[in-house]
């Protein structure tokens, strides 16, 4: 070959992104619609799950990817709610990889369009800078945690696409300010819808879900 | 030079490792007690530390090393509560490096011996596996988060010196199982003490700063 026809293999090693790109065209192809939950340990995302599984009609057909560092605790729990449901084990990984994700997406059944959720290992910083391919990442903060969460990692905020707010039935027991977590919110991310919900009573879960309907609706990110 | 006199630089570029040695060094100097406080997003760290500075006699002098994303707002509420506080920046980094923590160490007033804290960024994963230098980690756990934590994420729970349970108050309004959270904190390290208290109330705040003292009264490691 002449120098002009130097081969450049410019993201040879990047594999996660490589990873992602497939995922974008496996969930072109299936129709699926890819949400990555994220959030602290003990945000509350497991019990979202579960609570998502209880809504009348049902979400369209779906499926959970569990991310965990040691333990299928999780995918037993939204396994038993109603879900299809698979775990990730991460080990010392602080959040799932494009690889693992894509993977386990490819061993799914193709059982139509729908919404496939990946529930994130806990943690507000590592996993909103990867790239799982083509998924939409829903910010999970629970009441519990404190109304300056968004200002300080804002990392996550700022690229998600909702906002879920959790654990709201603990609102009369804490010193939390929910008009300066908004105001947090909306100077972080205004265009993210928030929604403030209790897994335990049920209450906002079904707006949720709404959106979760809509989402779903509009299919995957075209190419 | 002849092969047999080739230079090896083992560990050259593993500056970490380099800055956690200067830090031992240091500490051993000054007669600083390294704590490292980790726990998740929202687990109580700050509170903690602001309880901590109420206790009297009070602890002996100290200081407070604040890491987070973003913000210098803990900083801020540990210096209003009455401690020495510097803050660490760390931006998309999900903890503090050794090589911050030396610099804001060697830029502390030799105060004479004591403790310092550093508060790590919310994470209960990445910031178990750095060496600070001499570092004693003490995992903080929310009661909010719920009591399969130590199992979910045992890296942390396992390389812990004690264990603090925060926000005890909140037993009553949840569904957290107190005698298998100590069983699960007991199967992943039966060495750690675990103190259970509540920031806000002040309860069995007293029991974890005698240990605190203990281990400044045990000096740093040594060499």
């Amino acid at each position: 070959m002449s120098p002009a026809q130097l081969r450049v293999y410019r993201d040879l090693l990047d594999a996660d992104r490589r990873w992602a790109a497939a995922t974008r065209a496996l969930l072109r192809a299936r129709g699926w619609t890819l949400l990555n939950l994220i959030g602290a340990p003990g945000g509350g995302k497991t019990a979202l799950l579960e609570a998502l599984a209880r809504v009348r009609p049902p979400l369209p057909a779906g499926a959970v990817i569990e991310g965990d560092c040691a333990t299928t605790r999780d995918a037993e729990r939204v396994r038993a709610a109603g879900w299809a449901a698979v775990q990730i084990l991460t080990g010392t990984g602080c959040h799932v990889t494009a690889a693992a994700v894509h993977q386990a997406l490819a061993d799914l059944p193709a059982a139509g369009p729908g919404l496939v959720f990946v529930e994130n290992v806990g943690n507000l910083v590592c996993p909103a800078g990867t790239d799982l391919g083509g998924d939409a990442k829903l910010a999970v903060l629970s009441v519990a945690e404190g109304e300056d969460k968004p200002l300080k990692y804002p990392i996550l905020f700022r690229v998600a696409r909702a906002v879920v707010l959790t654990k709201t039935d603990l609102l009369p027991h804490l010193r939390f300010d929910l008009a300066r977590c908004r105001a947090a919110l909306q100077q972080v991310n205004a265009a993210a819808p928030v929604f403030e919900l209790s897994a335990r009573t049920g209450a906002g879960v079904a707006a949720f879900a709404d959106w979760l309907r809509a989402r779903a609706a509009a299919g995957p990110p075209p190419a």
